[in-house]
């Protein structure tokens, strides 16, 4: 790793993932040394020591740091320590080290929040182009034109009982006499999709896609090689027609198939617009996509497929159809090839779908001896726990406060989004960063969870998540707005905005039922496998902005319950990870029917300590304090906790 | 089945197939005896023994019968006798005879031409309704709904492995409720096309068609009992686009994509039409129509289904698809249950299509020992000859001449229609008669028959089909029109229109072209099978107006070859018969696809004997009488052939 061994006054440092490496004076401290090799640290305090957002990981040369002080040991907590997590602009270097920046840590341009984790599959996808010489026609030889593609694919591919689409024989004389009876065949499964003039085996695409409530993400993939080409995002089109999914479906409710018609519309189109921009990157034609595989929760499968949705948000919740659905893209007027097939995953049931089947398959936990706890965040939560012996699933409508909506300053991961908050606990001052470092115009979903943790940390909202009052007088940002209280994040001089930005009582309310919500999922479902916090030897938090939210202030705020450091892994967009996979794999398919008709559902509005346990969620870290050992160490440490 | 013995003077008469019957005086003739019970015997001279039209067949009493007389004799052929034809004016009763009235001597107010034979078949329809109950949904049993059907579909009727159709999911958790868990599912195969509320198990229908070139006939079924419940015919609207199959093509080839798809608007809109009427005379909703099957010739499959049809009009005239179609009604915009299947039955090759598979299925001439020849004649004349051993079969562009098309005053059979002539060879006055014994307004297909054959009995025109220019002068008749000679059929003040009805040498060039056409391609197949005329021991004639030809003029044409007239079977529409068969029974359609594999097609285009053999054949009856002894003798009698 370490090319040669240094001068005893030098050291050299490696920055991963990067791979930066340069020698250095030793004392110096990482912030310095990662600003000189233009290794980009989050800071919001420009190196002072007092915003905590610069934390690295020690890969190697851990004990060659200098100790942590006072003002670092404020902001690292005791698992931090554990897993060698330090404050880059504190800890000076004596020893040569390999660092490890944290992408929430660096500083990014924007975010499209669609990448999640990429596990190797080898490709095996279900289109399979087939390059086949046809005999000609003769006056004595007058087989039908199918015949004589099909016996052609039997004699020099070995393939038998191959079906052919209709819309495939309506154009098969003339296909077949441009290419001088040389094609190329689009096979999907046992049955022929397309056929195409001349040789173009090599230009074989597919798409996958995850269908949220509040965003899509779409990937354009290669098919011959099953890596990712392009990829592409946007908001759900459907959220004018109701943010989260109960609303869209009564809205379907009250006007009838019109409505329906015009969410699946909605749907469809920001689904083409995301599938244009991903091919106009790539150079695909979308008729060369010849296959579409999708994943979302149930009410997303229903509105995108068309399929009537009422009975499906009233009790009991059934789901109309568990199986993967195959319908052809051209009847959902998705843009690709006119014959591709669309692929919807199967679901599990209540509103635990296609994409929580896409996070079990992603995170392999079917086949793990240890337990794992997956928790995919967003505008609906759902949470698996489990292991080989079989998994217990729910899901909460967490609402999308997290995703920016239903907060007075929420905004989506763009430029002129804040995006990392930190609060000097003395001052009550604030430093914040933004995407694009633009003046900012709102908050995103990472600083969405900041908020709330630094002003808990400060002091500023108690236990409850009430502002403490007192404070009004020790800053003008904490004041009494029109709608009650709230705290000024930035002054309107500094913003591209035309007021101040403020995170009111109202949106911690948001945020505090959003986490309760997630919490009182994983709660139950623990208590119905009987499984305690130690038990739990993976937690996946998947969901669009994992990968960017700061887990210590994740874990005040009791998002979810309290496992080691070491144990957490942030996975992002898992779901679009495993609706990628299950593109480019007929086995990963069919290992999602499996994990379909194998996960149990676990209908939380019935349980009897539901009501219970989400009103003790509801407190700052949470109501009962013994459940959070390393959190209460520390609010006590910060002197918010006796 | 005569009630008693009646007085030594008196004899019992019977009409079959009406069944009715009365005592006469001994001596009476049976055509008085037919007006006198209200049986409608055609006759066009009134009883006076000229017009030969009111030929009977006698089943029981031919002994007691006064022997035929000069005039008589004229009129029937040695043949005729030898299966106990008579002329009904002609013939006195000297004791009790039943009688039979053939369909052609019958009178009959308009003509659907859509009849065929009816084969009892087991009915085992592809379609099969389920009444089913389906345990709701509670918080304790939340499986899909489409789970829970196909459950109960197992539990209660052992059916496993059933598909969903994907509009079925679409308004499932509709029906399932409003039927109060209480539906029935409408399988085909193992496809679930439709679920309905209730038990809809008694309504269930299917239509069968046939897609003619000129005609379009469809048929209402129960498929509950394999019955017709109504049925409707219609000109084909594809015919403005081109009278035959040729002229189609090209329209489409000129035209590209756009003429295809009007072209198949056309038809499916002729046959909604259809449907339409058939459904509204049963008092069925064409949604209550579950599965429709089609016959037609190559040309017509590919017009019909949208396929790209140049290249079957280009030598080697492949066909695009041989195998039987399966497609949604609804992509093809055909009036039915949304889900209904539309089968066309599979096709042969060339322009053999599935309505001669329909001929083969419904004839079942492939299981028989003896050999048959089937011609089944229209604007495309398919024929076909073998038995259990092998079928050959060929077609020939026969002209739409005797479906009315392309003669001068041809037109279809309806109200007004010339549908049966006689011309008295020593007058050369004519008589005929019009369906619904209106003013003549046009010639029909029977008619057409006649007319070439009077001419040529009587001498009007020769053995090669040229007016004889002698015969102006015995008769007004016979004059030299703009477009060269013309006989008179009917006078301006006779008719309907405002000018005399003629035949013209035109159209007498147009039916031989046709009848040498059709003879040809029977002659092709009999030398390359290496069969006799006495080797054949059934003659099957389809097409729309077979049941009304006089087969004695069609004979001394020369549309086919010289078989026994006790061999001849006139079925009609068999080809939609054939449809019929295939639309109630799983085991005929099984059984049309292995038809479609083991008939031979022969391409008559490029046989080495076939322009020698069509010339000869221009000739009436033929340029060879050696083939054509019968005819020969009774032409000589006529003073026509030395």
């Amino acid at each position: 790793m370490v090319s040669h061994i240094p001068a005893p006054d030098e050291v050299e440092i490696v920055f991963q993932p990067y791979g930066a490496r340069k020698k250095f004076p030793a004392g110096i401290n990482l912030w310095e040394a990662a600003k000189a090799l233009g290794v980009d640290i989050s800071s919001l305090c420009a190196g002072k020591g007092t915003c905590g957002k610069c934390k690295v990981k020690l890969t190697k040369g851990l004990e060659g740091l200098s100790p942590p002080g006072q003002r670092e040991l404020k902001h690292i907590s005791e698992d931090e320590m554990k897993v060698n997590i330090r404050l880059a602009c504190q800890a000076k270097v004596m020893k040569s080290a390999i660092v490890f920046v944290p992408e929430r840590s660096r500083v990014g341009k924007q975010r499209l929040q669609t990448e999640g984790m990429e596990i190797a599959v080898e490709p095996n996808p279900l289109v399979k182009k087939i390059f086949v010489k046809v005999t000609p026609p003769t006056l004595h030889d007058m087989r039908a034109d199918e015949d004589r593609l099909l016996e052609a694919l039997k004699e020099t591919h070995g393939l038998s009982n191959i079906k052919v689409d209709f819309e495939v024989v309506r154009t098969l004389p003339i296909v077949l006499r441009k290419g001088n009876w040389e094609v190329t065949v689009v096979l999907w499964k046992d049955e022929i999709r397309g056929v195409e003039p001349g040789n173009t085996t090599e230009r074989c695409f597919g798409f996958a896609s995850d269908i949220g409530t509040t965003k899509l993400a779409g990937f354009l993939m290669d098919l011959n090689t099953g890596k990712v080409i392009s990829l592409a995002a946007r908001m759900n089109p459907q959220i004018p027609l109701g943010e989260d999914v109960m609303s869209r479906i009564t809205h379907a409710m009250m006007n009838g198939w019109e409505a329906a018609v015009e969410l699946q519309k909605a749907v469809i189109g920001g689904l083409n617009e995301i599938i244009d921009e991903c091919c106009e990157k790539a150079k695909v034609k979308v008729e060369e996509i010849y296959e579409l595989n999708f994943v979302g929760n149930t009410a997303m499968q229903l509105l995108f497929l068309g399929v009537w949705p009422q009975y499906a948000a009233l009790a009991p919740y059934p789901a109309v159809v568990r199986r993967g659905m195959d319908v052809h893209a051209n009847k959902l007027g998705l843009k690709s090839h006119p014959n591709a097939n669309t692929h919807f995953l199967p679901v599990i049931g209540g509103f635990v779908g296609a994409d929580n089947v896409a996070v079990v398959l992603a995170s392999n936990m079917l086949e793990a001896d240890d337990m794992t706890l997956a928790i995919d965040i967003g505008t609906n939560t759902e949470i698996d726990l489990g292991n080989k012996n079989g998994i217990l699933s729910d899901s909460c409508a967490s609402g999308p406060a997290f995703e920016g909506m239903e907060v007075r300053f929420g905004m989506r991961a763009s430029t002129g989004a804040i995006e990392r908050i930190s609060i000097d606990p003395d001052s009550l001052d604030i430093f914040y960063r933004t995407i694009g470092d633009e003046k900012p115009v709102g908050i995103c979903g990472s600083a969405l969870v900041d908020a709330p943790a630094e002003m808990f940390k400060s002091g500023i909202i108690n236990t409850k998540g009430a502002f403490v009052p007192e404070f009004e007088k020790r800053t003008k940002r904490i004041r009494k707005g029109p709608q009650g209280w709230e705290y000024v994040v930035a002054w309107k001089d500094e913003t591209n905005t035309d007021t101040d930005i403020t995170v009111t009582q109202a949106d911690v309310r948001e945020l505090q039922k959003a986490k309760a919500a997630m919490h009182t999922g994983a709660e139950i479902l623990m208590r119905r496998m009987n499984v305690k916090e130690d038990d739990i030897a993976h937690l996946v938090i998947a969901g669009a902005f994992g990968n960017y939210v700061d887990p210590e202030n994740a874990r005040i705020l009791g998002m979810y319950p309290e496992i080691a450091m070491d144990r957490i892994k942030f996975v992002g967009n898992i779901a679009g990870t495993g609706s990628r996979m299950s593109l480019i794999s007929e086995e990963m398919r069919e290992y999602a029917e499996k994990i379909s008709k194998t996960v149990k559902y676990l209908e939380l509005a019935v349980d009897p300590d539901f009501q219970d346990e989400y009103m003790k969620s509801f407190y700052f870290p949470h109501a009962n304090l013994d459940r959070y050992p390393v959190t209460t160490k520390l609010l006590q440490k910060l002197g918010r906790l006796p």
